[in-house]
């Protein structure tokens, strides 16, 4: 399944034929429709495999760490990692669909906008959670951030994959975290 | 071309068919090869037509604007109109076009590349002539922000596209325009 999300990812999932994914997996037709019903149905089961991923690794990066700006930075972190081929290579899985699935309503498209979601309400939990403890200030807009957050993070895994320069993610993370943390210190002032 | 530009655009260049292109033109096969030799050329022209309107409409936005933020200001207009339709519907074509030929190099890659360097190469000029004169703080690294403006800019398209809601760009700008004046108003004392 590691191998179906790497070629999806790469090529997008309407141009990966079943061919493309039997010669990366080693697998027979037989062998891909033992398991999954359709074309379809490999493409969803695939991509909520590689969401999944993405998830554990985001809930995880954040373990440990108290404040809101440590929380952040391993958000960052992480994000430089998907633009080294985390968990798959090709750049962000969840924007990758996001843009090819935006022409009509699609499983696929539903599961984007889900993992998406998901994302916000996460970054806006951290950024809530810096606003009470006061070390963000408490003018900030908790979800205007969080999508900030995402926005930067996944427009320079697009400009990296592009210009093949994955520390362009680095520097937008370090302006961003810039913008952030000046925040945080007028808040403790 | 507009039209072709626009399904090309929300479907993706290899998912569109010539069925797409000819229902959405009214034009005949036989038309459109009168024009373009093949498919990969009615795709190139355009793309590159799609790139020549908003590079148009960047170089117009700042016209008659004196001051780096001011300059900075327009195109985050600029971008919250790619938002909600400008030139296409569907997105910002560069990144879209980035993110579906990312897997092979080919001629619509360059051309996706050559714009996106164009465009960072114009931010970076403002950015700069914003430290020359004093506007920007003289630390500042005027490719860095560069990109963080399209990084931060284009990320928001892909949140708005996917989430039906074109004010993420309205705010994402807003955040990056006080990081930018935060910068600017240290660069004043």
């Amino acid at each position: 399944m590691d191998k179906a999300a790497a070629v999806f990812n790469l090529k997008g999932y309407h141009a990966t034929s079943l061919s493309d994914v039997m010669r990366v997996t080693g697998l027979e037709k037989g062998g891909i429709y033992n398991h999954f019903a359709s074309k379809e149905e490999l493409e969803t089961a695939t991509f909520a495999h590689v969401v999944r991923q993405m998830r554990t690794a985001l809930f995880e990066s954040v373990r440990g760490k108290r404040s809101a700006m440590e929380r952040l930075e391993a958000v960052c972190r992480l994000f430089a990692r998907i633009a080294r081929g985390f968990p798959v290579p090709g750049g962000c899985p969840v924007m990758n669909t996001a843009i090819e699935t935006d022409h009509a309503d699609s499983a696929l498209r539903s599961l984007a906008r889900e993992a998406m979601a998901d994302w916000r309400r996460f970054l806006e939990t951290i950024v809530r959670s810096g606003i009470e403890r006061g070390e963000l200030p408490g003018t900030s807009d908790a979800g205007e951030l969080g999508a900030l957050v995402i926005a930067t993070l996944e427009g320079a895994i697009m400009l990296a994959n592009l210009h093949d320069d994955p520390t362009i993610v680095d520097k937008a993370a370090s302006q961003l975290l810039s913008h952030l943390s000046t925040s945080a210190t007028a808040a403790a002032q």
